[in-house]
């Protein structure tokens, strides 16, 4: 008989229903050492967590997230609140000695990523943080193709996560627009993805950072619909970036790119040749190489398929699309095996702190006008 | 409590793999007024079955499939057999009095659709049929754009759907190339899929074809390797279309169009506008309208997001991305709601009959070099 | 001394601006083994014609195309005249034994086209006809390709010719929409560019059609103003196409086709790859081989560079662009190249006739509800 | 009779042929207030020049480009030489008192550019410099939608010129890799246009830049074929930019961007839209706006036509498509009305200084490691 692993489920809203659809499907899509068992879901209320376990298929529900953490029959601790609640949550579920899943970004500053890195190496619990774009088909493959050589040795890196869900004035606060419960605006929401899937695609790390922030929108509605008050954090960002290697790049992040919904992309250049994606066009990459007649060179639109990495646990025919869920679904798969079997999980809190390091050293740059290092954090 | 629907799968190759997935996240992804239960799936051996239903996650499994149709708890008998084994198993199912939802094409011939259609109909039983890309959020999309009026009144519709899976000509003979066992070839595998779509998007029941149909490799390997055989069916075939209103239109169809992996693909289009979709980027519409000054006017992109149909269960963030297994989930909640409520499911048995009607007169027109009405057949 | 060849340029509209502007630039783009030297134009008056001559750069004018026709010094009668004088005007320059660079398409019916193809062969003169997509860098690629087989055998083509230039109804009737200064609609006016390219890019001769035409615009208001007058031709038609090979395709044409300004767009495919060009990007032609592993394969985008057919006249450097004037000065220095050189002239007026032949055996099946044979016509 | 503007050309290597065929074409597109007069070329042999003044169609020719320089009957002299020459020839040409229409960059340093300004503005002759990309209609129309406010405010620039001509490590040593005669490598090369591109588009001054260049391919082999040197410029390079108004933005150069063959490209993201462009599909733009129902935004293809800038005195008809040498054809035309009429002429000498200025900002900003200001330089 399989083994089962009970998850306990802090949080319902975008994030929580895609991990719910995740632990359903992923068994099916993929044959796991273990099954997921939906268990327990906590929610503000008893009533709403009720309702909630109800609809997206949980064995038991409470309005204590406490209780959750230290039942004694939940395995991994999955926590998809607002970010402010991350560090709080995470700390009491390694406390009570559960592995943890975590929604990203990790924490609201380095130093608290860095406490949350620390409690949960001393209590040797596996971590998980959801950077869900780095599974998706096309990205995985991009990666290889910069590992194999293909494209040569990196030369530069192009990369970019855009969107305009707050390009509207008239939209009101939010937990996005305060420090206190979100850290870094754009940079900390959505620039988060595209600073980890640098180091993830480049196998490299970022070891300086030069940066510029900007708030677009000074003011907003309040939420009580009062006035107006001050936003608190960044509307778009841009760095330039060095790794260790001296590859050079740069990212930019917005939160008011009008026209932007999905923008997250990338460009590889190699010495021999380039990759570009856009997930807004998630199952395809394009590929340019050096190989062949110049006057048959191009860049080539490689639908994802059988051949691909993950592809073929969703369909055995090429070019049939995963969506956005089918990435969580990838990230629960290597969340078990990673628990159930002695595989790595990445990006643990570790390599997650990088992000949240990050981060602030294009803060701090920004404020200082000079390149800051990595190691300064 | 929720009601519950049983259901009974057979066979459990690409499409069987697709159902289950679906049936495991649709509760969780959509508030079904009922709960599909993945509850017995029958394959040609007790062993085949019983592994399956564990990958798959069935509760119970058979050797036989008459032991499934009969099975008193099943409620739902749901196909993914070879196309030769639906009407066998369809009309079985009908007799034991069960709903059921085939997977496409309905039967090898009309004659045998309408068969299947008589005794759903006489038996009272819901039917259903996995056309699944009409579910795709991009394509509800353009059949609403259409039948609001958005793009004026439809002039043309151009539709294909190509693909190369067998462009290989050293890919032996399999079920598809043999009359007995797949009637049609490339007409009746993916191009039942672009008939069925073109009287889905324009609203309209296609009355005359011209078709012209052709084997390209006439002869494959046969599957015990010993020599060669001949392929009794269409490799690729066209037709000039036209609609009970007086539309006209063209459709293609291939299974070796070298390039294409999921080449179904439509243009519409109307006195007013135009909208192009192909399902290579399935979460895409293209969509051109006469408004607005001349200087401004072109093609947009129109990336899916919630306030497009059925999408927002799956994100409540535009241009995510559905993949082609969310098409599925969208399928089984409209078979459930379809069942347990009040819904007409579409496209139904009869719906079907109207495809393999219409795949019959594009080969008769061949045959005979002249236009063919649907009432012909 | 270069030689020098003496144009006489009938009509001064749309073509005869674009031609004006390709004998401009064409010794300076290309080296030619002669000068095209614009020297005489005829307008419809003396005052058009001097007003003409001064903007287009020309040495002399007439108001009377005759003048024009029998002037001793004039090398080549170069006719951009409205479609119903081609054939009166490229008689009297036959007959003067003037070489002929005509407008297409050639003439508004085969028996005309076959008249002026017997005048000109028994007189000995030189003809070509302006086909001028068919100069365009990309699409002599794709013949290359296709000639090489570089994507196997051919098995299918399908084309479009589509704009929308009359998709608004409220437009007033003009020369195209007459049949007796049309001839045939959308299907003469951009529908003889695919025909024709068809051909070109097969390197086979299209031998049976199977046609469909439609007047979507019935009525249109008069050019005086006063009330509305029946539309006398096709806006749209569509066709099967079987070529003497065995191969098959499929082509369309509209001039109501909403959004489409430039829809030339044809696809290859052949047995190991194929080919599809857009004419809105002139520039690029995409490109998929069966070549190199399943996991890199996809469609390729070139860029036109200097590797590629008559590119580097214009520019050293790839991926700078060609235009639709560039495509005309291809077309010049083919005319002069022919005239002077030895080189045969494509496509001539037997060429040509083949397309005025294909237009009405098109519009013969369409009213006969069969296949039509070109040797009918 | 229609006044005359002598042009004498110096250097006929790409740009001056591309010069030279805008010289002829342009009388004929548009009408002009002068008709250039392509009279006097000059190359550094009698008989270079000789063979070049009959292949580009000039009257007269000379070995002596100071012959030319001083030559009465020379309104303009167009400056086509290597970079390292504009200075000494312009300032001996305006020293003689004539118009100066120079290829980019204008010079190798800040400090040499002013000079030629001071110089030109001093004798009161007309400067032009040769940024032909800003004359493509498609620019000039997103020119056009910034300044009308249909965007909004605008909030970022993103801008490249990426190629990747250098980018084959065996390539030897030219002009290019030299500081002697390049100055900047392909920061000067291409980034200048695409620093040009950014004041000519947002209509607002760069006041601040942060830089960063790398050599990626240090050593090349030698012209003479013996052994390798020292590549003395950068390879490629990157900037965060800051405008007066406030608006932020970034840009990337390289001349080794593996796959780009024409990668000038740019995004400008306002308040209430967006607008994206590719030279590579030089004749399309990108639009998004705000406007209408969230469910129908999308960002629009706008293809060019005679309702945009420039476009219909090369076609009456949209979609048609400019090329690469009609934006050299605008420049002609905008040379020509500059001289003989009243217009100003844009970039002029103290625009292009700009440019230069902006290059060497970079570079210093790379060598010190902090924003360097415009006013620096």
């Amino acid at each position: 008989m399989p083994q089962r692993v009970n998850i306990g489920l802090i949080g319902t809203g975008y994030m929580g229903k895609a991990h719910a659809i995740a632990f359903k499907a992923a068994p099916t899509v993929f044959s796991l050492s273990a099954t997921p068992v939906c268990d327990l879901l906590a929610e503000v209320t008893d009533e709403l967590a009720e309702r909630k376990a109800r609809e997206l298929g949980f064995n038991r529900s409470t309005g204590n997230w406490h209780t959750l953490v230290n039942d004694p029959r939940i395995d991994v601790v999955d926590i998809c609140s607002p970010n402010y609640l991350h560090k709080e949550m995470a700390l009491a579920a390694i406390a009570a000695g559960k592995h943890v899943y975590s929604e990203k970004p990790l924490a609201l500053s380095a130093a608290d990523a860095r406490e949350m890195v620390v409690a949960a190496e001393h209590a040797g619990v596996k971590t998980l943080v959801g950077f869900n774009y780095i599974r998706n088909s096309a990205t995985q493959l991009a990666r290889e193709i910069v590992a194999s050589g293909e494209i040569g040795e990196l030369i530069h890196f192009r990369g970019r996560h855009n969107e305009d869900y707050l390009s509207d004035p008239t939209l009101p606060h939010g937990w996005r627009t305060k420090r206190m419960t979100a850290g870094a605006g754009a940079l900390g929401d959505v620039g988060s993805h595209i600073l980890n899937m640098a180091e993830y695609l480049t196998g490299q790390q970022i070891s300086d950072v030069f940066g510029q922030l900007q708030t677009i929108i000074p003011e907003r509605p309040l939420e009580n619909g009062e006035g107006t008050g001050e936003v608190e954090n960044d509307d778009h960002a841009q760095a330039l970036l060095r790794f260790e290697s001296g590859l050079i790049g740069n990212m930019e992040t917005s939160r008011v790119a009008s026209g932007r919904k999905m923008g997250l992309a990338y460009t590889l250049t190699g010495t021999k040749g380039a990759i570009v994606f856009d997930q807004e066009r998630m199952s395809e990459l394009q590929l340019y190489t050096q190989a062949g007649p110049q006057a048959r060179r191009g860049f080539k639109t490689i639908l994802m398929g059988p051949e691909h990495p993950d592809y073929v646990a969703f369909s055995p025919a090429a070019g049939h699309g995963l969506g956005y869920n089918d990435q969580k679904i990838i990230e629960v798969r290597d969340l078990i095996e990673g628990i159930v079997g002695n595989k790595a999980l990445y990006p643990n809190f570790r390599d997650a702190w990088r992000t949240n390091a990050l981060i602030e050293a294009i803060e701090r740059s920004h404020a200082e006008g000079r390149w800051v290092h990595i190691n300064e954090m």
